[in-house]
């Protein structure tokens, strides 16, 4: 068995020894650098602009503005094309605007020698500007005097709203007690270690290169298409290693510039690469929510319905903005599905960053809301905050109220049971049942999450994936999805070792993908690696068995029915310590015999048609420190069903990472805008606090395995799930610790102290 | 139509503007040049070696000699390995060697960081000789006291012998004629454009990246595996596009040192690169022949017997030199295929540059001994050396007296009457028949000439392909054979076209090879790609175009059977005018429905087990100036039965290189060695007289098109035999003109006065 094994991820040697090339370890003879403009101000249009000094300093290769640039509209978010007009992206960007949406917006782009030329032409552009009132408070942007930001849009990216399992009115009319919460999420960026970078070249008069750090090379290139109108066959995608991405490598953000540039300058090398400060404005955020929320319960104190009214607040472009809140709604409620399930959603324009896609994917701003608003509602009833949860959450058999679609694997309550046990919930709880009253408190807390495995069926789910069967026995695997960090290589590469009965060494992954060559695949997000490209690898890997088998019947006479692979041999299956040749025997002859035989490869593609959730929570024990208004925690555990787990090392790895980054946006982390000019106070990683392992505690992970039956080896989702639950989870330990309910994030000394005042405990 | 249209090609316009990436085209961070030690002796022992001092300068990464690399030999020709033993190439060589045995061997190698770093480096490193006895001569060669160059060959690299067709002893007794010659050949380089240039990289700590200016990136990859002891999945090899190789890139040289230096050196990028003057001695050549003939006639003139002794002299290592000698002979069987045919052919080492493949591979230099010998033969008897080879030369329906398989197609007699027309033989035989006596002489020349297509049955012939149909309905074609040079992207894609149905500017064809991902295919030799990658293509192609049909079917509900596609649409294949949809609205639903499809590719491996002959002929019309022993080509034409011709421009591009290649070896090239010291006088390109555009005449190029029943589209080869009967044709000319037979090459003046010197003319 490979499956189910702590292996040594296939990257983890290249990416610890600093051996993995990424995009900015490749160069090419005569490269030349490019740099944005960017605007002054965030709202308001360019009146003048004179680049003619720029272009004029030796060494500027050329200087571009929204003059020079297509007339086209495209979106950037990085979704596969949808046949359904209605599932469109919002098309709202050109690739350089005179009309300012964000202090940073790109309104000109130089492109030079090196990176001081570049700087020098920057300053010497004239730009002159008409300003127009920053539209950064809601009540500003949906004023119905507000300029529009994007025209014909009264500032509304989207808005939406749906009632699933009931008739709301009349369930609300029969609760008895109806719980009303207002939470909001502040603005976080992904902080990926490696910054947006790019570079294009051209090979002749038609063909664009593109290397890019994306985590959708095959989306890239039809957008850049899009953008540049120009057919997919001539645009080519290379994704070398990535150093993260969080969601931000799931937009198209530098890709079609490059293009463009090696375009206007004769396929001259172009790179286009944002340093922090820049990245943390220029390419996207998480984003803000703001979520009102009713939960009814009958008398015993079962949910009947949950109804949310959630704003979220996009920036200045569309991005992913019009589907995220939805997303999160969505996903959310199969947490208590057996309630009813109504919400509003509303996405607006404003004059900040764009908000697009991070990691869970609007799911950590609406289970804040929901698991602050359950807590209250158990505390009215005056019950165990785990007590309630069993008691209302998902259970295996329930039907979504949306998909109208049962629930098979669900590991909720067990997890709950297994986090209860980790954190020894019912001793703490009775030894600190008196109420505290010192100036340091103790607090348990829980919350729960659900998340989805892929985009079935909003979005279209391809997966392809090819195998070459080398000369000695081993295998090359190719698959579209991306390696982006999660391990998604060394996952893909034991199921195929798993199917193909070979050990694990003996699979080659090749981990860039180019979209010349390879295997289709729509990219990493939405958590749907393991569970969607694992069944097309699956399917390869049979492919290519079966090939074996065959061409191992034809060189031993023996049925290939009665043969099988075990251990790299081609075994009798009756007996699979009978080896009667090896693998690489097989191959040898394929490849050499002159009379018969050929490369054996395979290749399959496959649309997942099914979108399992997963389900799990998170335990946390804190101690408050109310005159510091500091929250430390003790202990933490994250409990998580995500069906089989195909190796246990790097799931660990994926969820003590979402835990770290959970509580980082949960404590600590926000990007902050001046209300008055849409300026950014703090786009840098000295006054944006991403916590380091100093501040993050001893992480516990664990899992409860379902076996998932719409997969292969049983799995679901781990990717973003392990972000979802901390931020609720440690409010309530907070309102357990002290019986204050922090309704705002993050949670740090300032927000804390807020409260506290209030409450008046300080 | 697409095959048979002169389309252009496919890589043109990047390879005129400059914008092709070749090798030297790439750089990385940090890359390191290395530069070999070359030895100062033609034979003997390192017997001291002292690199302390270059280790110790600044700039030095490493220096490594012969007492560092693995203790490992082996073979750098380029062929496909093979499950018989008797066909495996010879083993004998190591990275670097202290035994000396040309001079220029590689004793050691220094890695620095930039050129001159390194070669301040290589002046650095003291070593001592021991001397041996320098064997040039054959006679010193082959004497009893002949130190061996190779231990236990005797200095003969092979041996062989074969009569086909008969008794030989019966029927020299029945022959009314036995016409004997002696004809020598010359080194001659191959002088590609580009020199051999490669680098290699580690990704990780186990796998060896290499891109390389190569003809066999797969052959590569074995070789570099064998050479290094790795199994071949941890090494992958890029061919980017390449500036001709005519065979010297068909020899595994710097790709085994690169990948070991980039070893030693933790994975940093190292760079080695031949200089023009370090290239033609440290490469390969072309193999002198030393040819001794017998033709045996009946008294009508009919060639009864062909009888060889031929001499090959392969130089310090075998390369291919076990199996040129071979090759030509047995290709050479085809002109007379009538004729029993009898062999002995022997192998040696010499203390020169090794010789390898070249264009052609032998068949150059045994054709000028069987041409210059069918003339004295024909005109021993008076006839016309048109009429003779006429009577003759091979028919469709001959039988070929080695493999006993019927010859197919067979333009020969076609060929010699377009040839004998264009020329206007019988016009300018009359003007010219009184004895020409003046200092200028007029003289017609003509030469036959046959070739196989591929290796088959010698050596494995596999190829494979895949397609990739893209969103736009386009489709991306992958081949393992490499374009260099010889237009066979072009070709491919035209193919596919044809069989898919689309037009051809439909086809984007991946140039670049990559060993990791791309169909596996043996590479570019043996005139083989039009031939047998092209029967990979045509199968990948249906099985694409099935592909594409049975989706269009679940579209529109009409039976896959009723349509087919035409200029890029799906239409009703009954009546082409009526489109039902276009191939590009099938690859959007096929990638983009959510409940159906999937990326439609489609991919074929297959072997040939066929090889038919192409025949074809060259006529010359040239002037002789007696005293300045110059020949002046007024006139030359090849005409080619290479089957269907797909693209007649670059067809014709082919034969014209081949040509002024045939007229170079013939009249001006050869690499003079120093019979002493075993030195080579002139490699470099001002005192190795190529022929430039000054030299070479007008070509005239003409096809006579059979239609050969193995290939799909009725091909041949085309790649080399335009360039092997340009030398004997010339010399025929030059006897014709003058009465002198001028057998050896080249007939630079310096040979035209050592002959026309004995014969009194001058």
């Amino acid at each position: 068995m490979v499956v189910g094994k702590a292996v040594q991820r296939v990257d983890g040697v290249a990416k610890v020894t600093g051996k993995a090339r990424y995009t900015d370890d490749f160069t090419m003879p005569g490269m030349r650098v490019a740099k944005y403009l960017r605007s002054t101000i965030s709202h308001g249009r360019v009146t003048f602009i004179d680049t003619s000094q720029a272009k004029a300093l030796p060494g500027v290769d050329g200087v571009f503005t929204f003059q020079d640039v297509p007339k086209r509209i495209y979106a950037t978010a990085g979704h596969p094309f949808s046949l359904d007009p209605h599932h469109m992206d919002v098309a709202d960007r050109y690739l350089l605007t005179d009309h300012v949406r964000y202090m940073g917006d790109e309104i000109a782009i130089v492109v030079a020698v090196n990176d001081l030329v570049a700087t020098k032409a920057l300053s010497l552009i004239d730009v002159e500007y008409e300003s127009y009132q920053p539209l950064v408070e809601v009540s500003d942007i949906l004023s119905k005097d507000a300029v529009e930001i994007h025209k014909g849009s009264g500032n509304i990216v989207k808005s939406h709203s749906f009632v699933a399992g009931g008739d709301l009115d009349a369930v609300k009319e029969e609760c008895d007690r109806l719980i009303k919460g207002r939470y909001k999420t502040q603005i976080v960026q992904h902080c990926h270690l490696e910054n947006h970078t790019a570079y294009a070249y051209m090979d002749d008069l038609d063909r664009i290169v593109i290397v890019s750090s994306t985590q959708i090379p095959h989306i890239a290139r039809r957008i850049v298409g899009e953008a540049l109108e120009m057919d997919v066959g001539f645009i080519r995608v290379i994704k070398p290693a990535i150093g993260g991405g969080f969601g931000n490598k799931q937009d198209v953000i530098l890709e079609p510039m490059v293009a463009f540039l090696t375009k206007k300058l004769d396929g001259i090398p172009v790179r286009l690469k944002l340093d922090r400060e820049e990245g943390m404005i220029g390419t996207r955020v998480r984003h803000p929510f703001d979520v009102k929320v009713q939960v009814g319960l009958d008398r015993e104190g079962t949910v009947k319905l949950i109804d949310f009214d959630a704003l979220s607040i996009t920036g200045a472009y569309a991005s992913h903005g019009h589907s995220i809140v939805s997303a999160g709604a969505a996903k959310t409620h199969y947490m208590y599905p057996r309630a009813v399930y109504s919400c509003k959603t509303k996405t607006i324009y404003s004059n900040i960053p764009a908000a697009g896609a991070m990691r869970a994917y609007g799911s950590p701003q609406m289970t804040f809301a929901i698991e602050c608003a359950m807590e209250e509602a158990a505390r009215s009833f005056g019950m165990d905050s785990v007590e309630f949860r069993l008691k209302n959450g998902a259970r295996a058999g329930d039907k979504s109220q949306i998909t109208k679609k049962p629930i098979m694997t669900c590991g909720l309550l067990d997890s709950i049971y297994k986090g209860k046990e980790l954190i020894n919930w019912d001793k703490k709880r009775a030894a600190w049942s008196a109420e505290q009253t010192g100036q340091v408190r103790n607090g348990l807390g829980v919350a729960i999450f659900s998340y989805g495995s892929g985009t079935y069926p909003v979005c279209v789910e391809p997966a392809s994936a090819r195998l070459i069967l080398n000369q000695d026995g081993s295998a090359h695997l190719q698959v579209g999805a991306t390696e982006i960090g999660q391990g998604s290589d060394t996952a893909l590469a034991q199921m195929a070792a798993e199917t193909l009965g070979f050990t694990f060494e003996k699979i080659h992954v090749v981990s860039a993908q180019d979209t010349d060559v390879t295997p289709f695949d729509t990219g990493s997000y939405a958590s749907r690696q393991t569970y969607v490209t694992g069944q097309a690898v699956m399917r390869t890997a049979e492919q290519l068995k079966t090939k074996i088998l065959a061409h191992a019947s034809v060189i031993t006479g023996l049925d290939s029915e009665l043969i099988t692979i075990v251990g790299d041999d081609i075994v009798i299956a009756e007996d699979p310590k009978i080896a009667v040749l090896s693998v690489r025997d097989v191959a040898i002859d394929a490849y050499y015999n002159k009379e018969r035989g050929g490369q054996i490869t395979a290749e399959a593609t496959y649309k997942v048609r099914n979108n399992p959730h997963v389900f799990g929570c998170t335990f946390v024990d804190i101690t408050v420190d109310i005159p510091l208004c500091r929250v430390k925690i003790n202990e933490i555990y994250n409990v998580h069903d995500s069906g089989i787990i195909i190796n246990p090392v790097t799931a660990e790895g994926q969820v003590h990472g979402g835990m770290a980054m959970g509580i980082g946006a949960a404590l600590f982390e926000e990007l902050m805008v001046d209300p008055d000019s849409g300026k950014i106070y703090n786009n840098n990683l000295l006054d944006y606090k991403v916590p380091t392992i100093m501040d993050i505690p001893d992480l516990g992970a664990a899992f409860i395995e379902t076996n998932e039956p719409t997969h292969p080896y049983g799995s679901k989702s781990l990717g973003e799930p392990p972000i979802i639950s901390q931020a609720p989870a440690i409010r309530n330990a907070i309102l357990d610790a002290t019986g204050v309910a922090i309704n705002e994030l993050p949670m740090s000394p300032k927000t804390i102290f807020k409260y506290f005042k209030n409450a008046g405990l300080i």
